[in-house]
């Protein structure tokens, strides 16, 4: 291979007027007994194989008919801009070899699949122009929190997935750990987090976290990744400014860097240009006035669910804090509202388009009595959280942090209905294969 | 705090002569009963606070005396630069405020502590200057390797955790599934990257990866992070020419931009130019041979030891790959050897000062029937690894990939011997706490 060097389709254009050898899958043949076209993909980019019976000779034309659907194959040939389909360039093509056939029963066909026919052929399904696109923009959000986070001198820390201790209680993995018991495969890294905060001042973890819940919606996964910034020194405002700036970041950079795969989703990039106003800051009980007057029959001290959330963020067409919920409908670790004490310091971050939350994030308790009062309260297994009482027993700290769904991050920008096509390979609880 | 801004320790030097207000952590205190010098971490750098008893008035000096280790506090005054200690600034300090007090039996004191004590309060030990270099150099590394990639246009994907499908077979986490039966702690993504590759072209996975074997050496987590590279169209000779820059891209920029650190470390950065050389490239057979001649009583067939390992790259004092081992020492994914058919097209990388591993890779087998047999000699379960086939069954592609270990290949950039330091929380048989 070495000693062939390929041109890869999406640095083709470069290559105009000159003879390249590509490697490629072929994605579509069509002939007309004089002259056929293959199209070509290769992961980067397209192009199409032009092959002229009367210039290739008979041996040659004679595999063009091997073409089937996923071949792969390489070619040697003229680049050239194609001035009817530019952007795609053709191929002249003077040698062809057929790397790796493919039989005539591939199971993805140019005709509707159900969801469930396309999740068992996953491996495959990947391989779709939809699919390409989607993984390249989850991609780039990857690399944006990154550069985010880097940046802004923040320390990337990977926090433990085996673990004895746990930050919410509903819907654990478990496996059995040597002598050790059992281990629990960690929902969120943020008391690691807080940990590390107190350590290296500011920290994001970036990971995968489990949920053994039995939810079959749009929005769930039993194993998705979040990225979880604690600061050191940060209050809930500080905390929502962060939030905000770090969701504008990541949208801009998609739309600047991913305008080709955004036309693929045929995503209305004009409903992204929210994000470049001010984020609306909405109190709680005012969500939960507004949800009412437009239906719902939420209550003050409940959670809000997802219909309540589309009622909210429709209101507004932008992305919409709500702040300082009731503890009882948050976790245990949330800071105590000193102006009303029966809510804490936090925010659900709710993306537009009825997308619904993609952050939440909290002050969190910096006192002992009151935190050890509160996981008494949810009847927590205090000697796990020993060492998570240790930071506010010895030199206890004003700190904040977020945790961002990835998934839904991605799924909102791209728009995409389904966070599980935003993640290669997605675990719900009827799908652990392929 | 919005209301009062207050500098980062890291950005003192920048405000030199201006009153600023800090937030930090005493790491130790000194009196003379006149004049009292406290020293203070924030995690992005040190000061030291300087408190005279004449100017700060009783009150405030009474206070002084309250700042044990780990008391966090918010300080007022004068920013300066102190001519005995350059790059540590002083703070003439005009206000105190205790924001969080500390008890005097803070674990852990300025004495020789035991590695499993400290472990037993890791949350405690990683404020230390050597853990948060060594946190800091780590988190330089996987930028560096984000950065490396992307500017490669690769695609980062994120292969499942929970998996039913397996790559190798020793030592697996396990846990049940819903209705679905047991899931697997992924030890490897690379069979979800080849099939990543396949739609992408290039890829690479960073993440989790998990083995539960009782391995009780320095180089052995549960719980360590891989990143996973696999390549469309590369052959194993583009696979190391890879590996190499990759390699020599993180270690130059650790020392580019983390000095300080490695200074914290005492590092001997000079070993680390070797990796501007070309590495070796040593056939399994002669490096046997090597090892051999040096004592080692290893036999051909066998995989290398740590120990032969370490007598490899003594010998070269760079970074060695070893090439092509025999079929029974390897996995079954990798391709034969056309030149010898008793061996494999792979390589481990050797890292010098007696590292050993720090990547393993090979070129995949791409032949359907080959790697069909491969599996049933390994007596692998078929129907698991159906859809893996489906990628030597429709269009199979040369490709290649390497898994490189990150806490390994930390350890060795960072000079620390053993690798339970480079993770914030590790994870060994017999520790899962804290």
């Amino acid at each position: 291979m070495s000693s062939l060097p390929s041109v890869r389709l999406a640095d083709l254009s470069a290559h105009a007027g000159q003879q390249v050898t590509v490697h490629a899958w072929v994605t579509h043949l069509r002939s007309s007994g004089k002259i056929a076209f293959a199209a070509l993909r290769d992961g980067s980019g397209v192009a199409q194989a032009v092959f002229v019976k009367n210039e290739v000779g008979d041996e040659l034309w004679a595999r063009v008919a091997l073409l089937t659907t996923e071949t792969s194959v390489r070619l040697t040939g003229e680049a050239r801009v194609n001035p009817r389909a530019p952007g795609v360039l053709d191929i002249g093509v003077r040698a062809l070899e057929i790397i790796g056939p493919s039989p005539t029963d591939y199971p993805i066909q140019p005709k509707e699949h159900g969801v469930d026919f396309l999740l068992n052929h996953r491996h495959f399904w990947l391989r779709a122009p939809r699919q390409t696109a989607i993984m390249r923009i989850r991609s780039e959000v990857e690399q944006a929190i990154h550069d985010f986070f880097y940046a802004r001198d923040f320390v990337r820390c990977d926090t433990p997935i085996l673990t004895a201790a746990i930050g919410e209680r509903a819907g654990l993995f478990s496996t059995e750990y040597f002598d050790e018991g059992t281990a629990y495969l960690a929902q969120t890294g943020q008391l690691y987090g807080e940990a590390l905060a107190a350590s290296l001042g500011r920290i994001y973890t970036f990971g995968p976290t489990f949920r053994a819940e039995k939810s079959k919606t749009r929005r769930h996964l039993t194993e998705f990744w979040m990225i979880e910034p604690e600061m050191a020194w940060y209050d809930q405002d500080d905390n929502m400014d962060l939030q905000e700036e770090l969701v504008r970041f990541l949208v801009t950079r998609v739309l600047e860097r991913r305008p080709a795969d955004l036309a693929v989703l045929e995503r209305d990039t004009s409903k992204l240009d929210c994000v470049l106003q001010p984020f609306v800051r909405l109190d709680y009980g005012d969500a939960v006035k507004l949800a009412q007057s437009r239906g719902s029959d939420v209550q003050w001290g409940e959670d809000l669910g997802a219909p309540d959330e589309a009622l909210i963020v429709a209101e507004y067409e932008r992305p919409v804090f709500v702040m300082n919920y009731p503890k009882e409908a948050k976790a245990f670790y949330m800071k105590e509202n000193p102006a009303d004490p029966r809510t804490v310091l936090c925010s659900d971050l709710l993306a537009p388009e009825g997308r619904g939350e993609i952050i939440g994030g909290s002050q969190r308790e910096d006192d002992y009595e009151k935190i050890l009062h509160r996981l008494k309260e949810e009847k927590l297994p205090l000697e796990a959280y020993d060492w998570y009482l240790d930071l506010r027993r010895y030199g206890s700290f004003v700190h904040s942090g977020f945790g961002l769904g990835l998934e839904r991050t991605v799924a909102w920008i791209a728009g995409v209905e389904h966070i599980r096509e935003v993640i290669p390979f997605p675990r719900m609880m009827d799908r652990l294969r392929p």
